[in-house]
């Protein structure tokens, strides 16, 4: 692992994540740039000294070299440092699981991509919301046509968190808001991406074109912290999206409305365990994880029974236990089919990075059509 | 009465929304262009024959001869006649509810503005929804400052029962979808426009621009059955709507969700009683009409206790409530104070009608924005 | 009318849902005991001075010997005087239709059935909540066997608003807690009863035995404020009732739950339009009045599309059409069939005093079943 | 561990449970009665084989021979056999964390409450539901007045996962249903308790005496499958529960409302990272976990920021980390403060199994009061 040290969040998450299944085990990391921090933080974890380096350069060079070297690294460092370090990972052979959005840049993306496949490696990106089982169905509702051929998707992914200017106790806002460390977007970067993405991942419509506006509501701020697209799919449907930072009452409100010519879906991030699905010619059903008959692919992410709620660990560690699956595969030997690659893909990754350029290019041009 | 014969919906619910509270009674009307049709209809209402006229133009005529001629008439044709109805009774010295949208015009409206104010009449336009006792409380709230300056306005209304294609059963729909009944904009113009008139309702922010997406998604239609607008209101606050009418699973989803610096609002059309206020620094809050504290100009509107639930007659009968009122104010000489003007009135069906032109005219030009 | 005078609540819900179909008109009544008071509002409601009456049983007398004399009346009294009321004018040959629970004794609803039947007249209690079309709806599933052999009924009825000691501003409560005046039941009487007719008509299961606490929580109370019931039904299914005035954050909660050996249903009052119904073998399914397919029984009483809410004042209005058309057909001579009385008869009513009767019977033993 | 072996959900649960934080390892354990299956499996959880023991008497006697034993044993075999277990690790010395309801008889569980003590070790019973942090706040809350002196308290357990007659191919259900493997009760034994664990963790109030009833609804079952019970609590106040196995529609809905002089409390199992709380005198608030001001002892327990799920796993979680961290302390010589007992402890074991067959003695004789 690199990042991830004390106090924060998202690093500790994905340990947790992992443990639960067991299927892997932390062994190397580099959690903090303060050498000091670093190792006291990775001895605490149980690590061996000798596995805690200075640098993600160092780690990556030597595990590399070990016959019992690392399989995987885990990158939860700020988006700044995404592409630097994965970048180091594969040209050393070493497979890669990285936070989102991957790098600032589309050429950095395109250049993971291209190293991932030149090197025969493994790339997953932790695209977090897809993993739950409920996400798992629609997607295979919806290849299955369930909805006839989609018409309109309506996304969103409210928050509040960042509605009032930041104060020194909130240790994971100042870095969002910041263009160093997060680059041309916050809002539409951290949260956008994932609407981006969990439509991509249901629908598997492709974007054609977008048209954006992203605001910078609270007075002060250089980046966005709410922001509204329009959306052309690759065979006409349309979308909106509106993702935002700003909006009191909402925790983490990420959702999902799907809409076809013979049905609609719909998704709310916090009550992951179920979906509704209205047909044009029945009243709407609540689909509930564990209690009605989801397809295979979905159902083998179902842990526990029904109404025993499960929850964002448990997602995390259905994309690890994907991930991990196909990277045992892989290893020993056996060639992966598409169904192995379920997990957010560093294609995926890519695309999630040309979505907000293209975005922040449209919004800065006021508002204009801009084609993928 | 003009309009809302045999098997008119909205016309009967104006009807039976005057009756309960008895404030004014039907004595007039034609109500269809058959004129066998309208006279054995008007009989069955119980009124006297003399005053079931052929045409609106001889009603208006006629009944502004009598010394016990109709003190209002309400209009409840397709939008298409509205103009010359309402022109023809305001010319009459006659006052005027009528339906949205108003005209189809910017023109028109604002000639039966003029003519509104010339003669010295009440126009009240019947923007059902902001009769609910919720709505008044949410105005009042953002008014006193409960929410700081507001930033963002998030409004929806999508519906599902023109996602089919329609059929010969479906009585209402045909002249919904066409042009030469409803003019430029079907969806827009029909449940848009309820959007525009709540969001200017509660917050009171006026629109500087607007940039729109009209679609029409179920093939072979000419006219929108989906619309996206993004908003730029007068000193900075933004805002995206959003109505459909092919969105399965919504029934009637009006739903606006008002940010500000301190706080947010959210209310949902289908669940009137009740709205959710979040301030930046308690747990969220769901108000209920009847139970909790709401201002006197909100309160006057609760009928019955909470928990029992007030609906669309409800909502409809307080407009009628204060338009009538008003008007007995007036007719009795007494003058009239901007409270007493709790209504949708002209100007506001006016601001509709630039509305729905505004984001035709953007939409037309490829989704540029455009001044109002 | 009599009863419902100047700030009588339920009053003025009868007369408001009574014009709203417009079916029968208001003529006379007895508003009030002062005299004055009930003169000077009837003349306000615009009836003509002769048929405002001193007492009830003078009006009983006039208006029977009237050729124009009202062809029912409409009782709305606290529940001590129903019975000498119902029982006048039954007497003088008029219908009726009262508030529940219809008496305070089981023998004098006795009488009022028999007196009913004797002078062949209708008699309608106002159980306002099964005239909702989603009720109406489930009625009709179970009665086709979509949920096979009922086995158990959960049924809840929770409100606040005799949470606190009573003051003087709340004009409803200090009569409902008043034996005096509410007899031998507060909660139990007023709420628990409406449990107890929702339950026997969605399901037509007949009550075998009770067994009940009625409790006094809030100190100084002589009558209950909070029961719980668990009952034993002819045919094997069980029950549990749970009715309360001390509930707080529940403004009118009543709640019905229905489970047979092939689904369930649920309804709550507050969310009138709707309700859940769970298949054994498939999704939970949300019906939606208006959008969904219900039984022309039920259907015929949606008046507006759905997601349009109908609330109380619809339901109670619901009630009325039926049994004035109910009215009219007997007053034409025609037979009525079992479908005409689609309106809580006589029967319910003392159906209902059985329930409160055997209930306050079996609390008053210390919670002893109790067989009807 | 003994129990969990292939296919046991619930030992599964219990090992991520314990991985996630990873304060405790499995190093030992007696999965199954079948030797072979039990090593087997052991292995694959990467156990060492002279870990792996035939017999729970062999692990506990051998355990605590070895300097390095286990310093708490996990007991998750079906109920029949809790007793024996728990009292040979007990005896060993060996501290415990069991499954519940505890113990079939008053006895058995008053004998392992004796030899915690007499021992000096201690005993968590997992009473899964109340590790969340939403409970511990509303416990604060209760505690610390918010509600005033708690008068009535309404609990619910509904399921449906028993409504059907079960089949082969549910491998959790037949066990549940057999008077061998579960005793006196299989609904209220298995639910029931959660519902009084729950109450008493919020409310602290102890139970006086219970009336109950308990069915069997679906034919051919002779323990329960359904049971209503009132309670009255020392100090006054009045209770009602409510579980079933056959409520089709409810996957796990345990919900508790508990009611106050001052106000109320709601939280629903399925929803566990809200609650919502209703003053007398101000409207209804909707507490959300990681975003309202949780007290210190409930937001420790808070893993992740608010709207991001944490489910059954991490309340599973939080229950280890509580009795693991005062199993710490007391190894290391520590004295342990109430605030270290922050699990379900052998005495609420003891008063579930007390609670248990109370009810059923009251049921069997007719539903009549049985004091505590």
């Amino acid at each position: 692992m690199v990042g991830g040290g004390p106090g924060a969040f998202i690093g500790d998450v994905h340990r947790k994540a992992i443990r639960i299944d067991g299927l892997a085990v932390l062994v190397a990391g580099t959690f903090s740039r303060d050498t000091e921090k670093s190792k006291l933080f990775g001895t605490q974890l149980g690590l061996s000294e000798d596995r805690l380096y200075t640098d993600f350069e160092t780690m990556a060079r030597e595990e590399a070299k070990r016959e019992d070297g690392i399989q995987f690294v885990v990158c939860v460092t700020p988006n700044v440092s995404h592409f630097a370090i994965c970048k180091a990972f594969l040209s050393e052979g070493i497979s890669v699981v990285c936070d989102k959005p991957l790098t600032w840049t589309i050429e950095e993306s395109e250049e993971l991509v291209s190293l991932t496949k030149k090197n025969d490696l493994l790339f997953g990106v932790t695209y977090t919301y897809t993993g739950y089982p409920a996400v798992k169905q629609m997607r295979q509702m919806v290849s299955s046509g369930a909805l006839g051929k989609i018409t309109f998707v309506n996304a969103e992914y409210p928050q509040d968190w960042l509605a009032l200017p930041v104060d020194e106790n909130n240790k994971l806002a100042p870095w969002r808001i910041d263009p160093k460390t997060s680059g041309i977007s916050n809002c539409l970067g951290d949260i956008g991406s994932h609407i981006e993405n969990m439509v991509a991942t249901v629908t598997t419509l492709e974007i054609d074109s977008v048209l954006a506006r992203l605001d910078s509501i609270v007075s002060g701020r250089t980046l966005d912290d709410n922001a509204a697209v329009m959306v052309e799919y690759k065979g006409g449907a349309k979308g909106l999206y509106w993702s935002s930072q700003i909006a009191f009452g909402n925790d983490n409100g990420l959702r999902i409305r799907v809409y076809g010519e013979k049905g609609g879906l719909e998704w709310k991030q916090e009550d992951p365990d179920h979906f509704s699905f209205t047909p044009c010619d029945a009243p709407q059903q609540k689909w509930s994880r564990g209690r009605d008959e989801f397809h295979e692919s979905a159902q083998q992410y179902s842990r526990i029974p029904a109404g025993h709620p499960e929850g964002l660990y448990e997602t995390f560690a259905n994309i690890y236990r994907s991930f991990i699956q196909a990277l045992g595969k892989k290893i020993s030997g056996e060639t992966l089919t598409t169904a192995d690659y379920d997990f957010p893909t560093v294609e995926m990754g890519l695309r999630g990075v040309v979505f907000i350029n293209k975005c922040v290019q449209s919004s800065k041009k006021g508002s204009v059509w801009v084609k993928f």
